[in-house]
């Protein structure tokens, strides 16, 4: 019977068939213990030369670091460990055998690595590491849909730029002049609420970034979530519900990945609480308390989130922020016009700015004069003006950095092992 | 108690407040007939002049189609229509008065009406095409999830081009040379399949289509999926099992999106059935028996799917086609080294080609020979050549072209209608 890995708990005692690759062999004489995947899990077999025929044995001290196996066995309780499975082998068989993987045991430094991603991917680590951005992007579908919004696509193709032109990629398009490729899909599903009151695009976005950081990508993948007839503080708590249920389908449905990256799940439990709010104007004070020299107006670093978060179980709202550094689509404090009605959430454990969210302006007064004052082209905002035209509403949204995100949750240090291809200013390969 | 308009149903009798738009009004003296949409649903509510103030019956009067509103009034079942229910309003205020909106009800161009994209999803048929959209995205998740293969994304900046360079959008990229953007992730869910074993991509991919035709955009949404140890056979079979599931999600899902577009649900269900198979050498026979001029070794067109597939209720898929019209990568038919074990789906009632898949090239030799033989740049696909080089397994897989999916299940004539914000060679905005 062919199974896969995960499925061998419930067929012990029964001969089974697995189709994989070997991950490892250690021999011991004529014991031989290969370490096979199979792209759902990982599990030891066993061979005794004894159990076995002289072809099969050949084939299995023949069998190398990759190469692509099929193997039967009878399935087993490990001796010791609970929960744990072994395959005592009665078949085995090489579908293709690898010659000298270049991915040795030994530590490679990471531009080697990088250069084989595609080979890369197959160890544990990695492997943990796509599961959960995929147990994640799970999450995020289903706490949306939940809560009544609907996925409506954002073009990548754009005429113009939401936040500032510095880092936009450029790409000549047919007679139409250039285009942009989007950094945020924000502006067309503010569009979209009007249709279907609640919706969200989740996909690639681009950033001609020269920095070299452990957090920046030049593609990455973004989640932006708009809906009509949401306050700033109905925003925090969506926000707030969605990093929560991450949190708990990641601890139900990737125990082995969290295992195998070594996280402490007790501080992702810890985490599922209420989240700490503060004002920018308290978060700033508290910055000051802590020693950083941070001014009034600025932007928080690195450095701050860290400061800001460390003694802290819970991700921390930063919100209500200087108008003057954040974007003219932000709805101005009605308690104070210096202030917008927005927020960025700090993850814990070093995580830092994982969400930023806002209410949006959506008076057409008011959002004229800002796009005027800030040099925008007007022309280009006519249809984003049309929105406050016609029949415009309070609404709010946010945008999740899919990679911030599992970079926090898996306890990766570096953001180029939490996207499957990563590309930065200094790779676009393989 | 604020409700969605969906949620009515469990409140006759009780009131309860909409927060939308005023779609439409209906005015006959004293009585006015006020259409309102709140993103999940649309609804009709009456308002009698006796029953309101003066003030409020002043606001009712005042209103305009696509002014945004918040209204309150009892639930009521219809009077004549079955599971069809009506507000009776006992408050009435108008959030912001929409002066002139540009779509009315006469008929108006396509170039119109693209111009205003971004009003025009608020169309009832644009907004049950949006939630369709959403509700094939959803089953392809699942269904794929169930089938236990996970999303893992290819990137969208790639160095070579997939299936030739002539459609291919180029961005220059820092100082690496120029970066192509992605046509199909395809080659990249190959390499991760050794580490997860099913996987897929889903997301927007680009062709600099110079074609103007119903089924062309320059940017689209592709799903392609891998599994490691499916063969050809494997395949089809998930292909089936996936556009199946879509259909069946959407039956039951969609009820209030496909009445409104007034699709023929009778042909969707019988749809869901076993899918008939030609092989490419008999379905250009029955071309030939249908009246076709196409010749063996060419590729079909629209009319051609259309004679195909005329009087078939389910879909047809045509496999094993000549190995000299389709693209390197796929496995040569070991009972005709002339074909290649792939396959076409074509979809019922006009939609077309919806899927195209192959089992995958696994030796190495007849790979580079093919790569070579192609004039490709070798250097370029050595990544590629590793996947054969360490544990090449026999491997399948297939894209499926949501838009095109859309526009079939949706009864969508032109695809233009069946993404949110389309881009064509001619068209880049709003």
């Amino acid at each position: 019977m062919e199974v896969f890995i995960p499925q061998m708990a419930e067929q012990v005692g029964q001969n089974v068939t697995l189709q994989g690759w070997l991950n490892n062999k250690r021999s011991s004489g004529p014991i031989s213990f290969l370490e096979i995947r199979d792209g759902q899990g990982f599990v030891q077999a066993v061979a005794a030369k004894k159990d076995l025929s002289e072809t099969i044995w050949a084939e299995v001290e023949k069998a190398t670091q990759e190469s692509s196996v099929i193997i039967s066995g009878v399935v087993a309780k490990h001796p010791k460990r609970e929960g744990v499975y072994e395959l005592q082998v009665t078949d085995f068989k090489i579908i293709q055998l690898a010659h000298d993987y270049p991915i040795a045991k030994k530590d490679h430094g990471p531009d080697f690595l990088m250069d084989h991603r595609h080979l890369w991917l197959r160890s544990r680590r990695q492997w943990a590491i796509l599961r959960i951005r995929d147990a994640i992007k799970t999450a995020i579908h289903a706490y949306l849909h939940q809560e009544k919004f609907i996925s409506v696509d954002s073009p990548i193709f754009t005429p113009n730029a939401c936040e500032g032109a510095t880092t936009l990629f450029k790409i000549p398009y047919f007679d139409l002049g250039d285009a942009y490729l989007s950094q945020s899909g924000q502006l067309y599903i503010e569009a979209a609420i009007a249709s279907v009151g609640r919706c969200y695009d989740f996909g690639p976005v681009f950033r001609a970034e020269k920095s070299k950081t452990k957090r920046h990508l030049t593609e990455f993948w973004m989640m932006d979530a708009e809906g009509a007839f949401m306050d700033h503080e109905a925003n925090l708590k969506n926000q707030e519900g969605l990093v929560r249920a991450i949190i708990r389908h990641c601890l139900a449905n990737c125990q082995a990945e969290l295992a195998i990256l070594e996280r402490n799940i007790d501080n992702l439990k810890k985490a599922d609480a209420p989240f700490t709010r503060y004002t920018y104007t308290e978060a700033i004070k508290k910055l000051h308390e802590l020693g950083s020299d941070i001014k009034f107006g600025e932007d928080l670093g690195n450095d701050d989130e860290g400061l800001l978060t460390k003694d802290s179980a819970v991700p921390i709202f930063i919100e209500k922020w200087p108008k003057s550094i954040k974007p003219f689509y932000m709805k101005r404090d009605p308690n104070n016009p210096d202030l917008v009605l927005n927020d960025d959430l700090i993850a814990t454990e070093g995580g830092g700015e994982i969400i930023g969210g806002s209410e949006r302006e959506d008076d057409f007064d008011l959002l004229s004069e800002k796009i005027a004052a800030e040099g925008l082209l007007g022309e280009e905002y006519q249809w984003y003006l049309d929105l406050r035209r016609y029949g415009a509403v309070p609404h709010s949204g946010f945008g999740i950095g899919l990679e911030r995100v599992v970079r926090w949750i898996s306890g990766t240090e570096h953001i180029r092992e939490c996207i499957p291809f990563p590309r930065t200013i200094g790779r676009l390969r393989p």
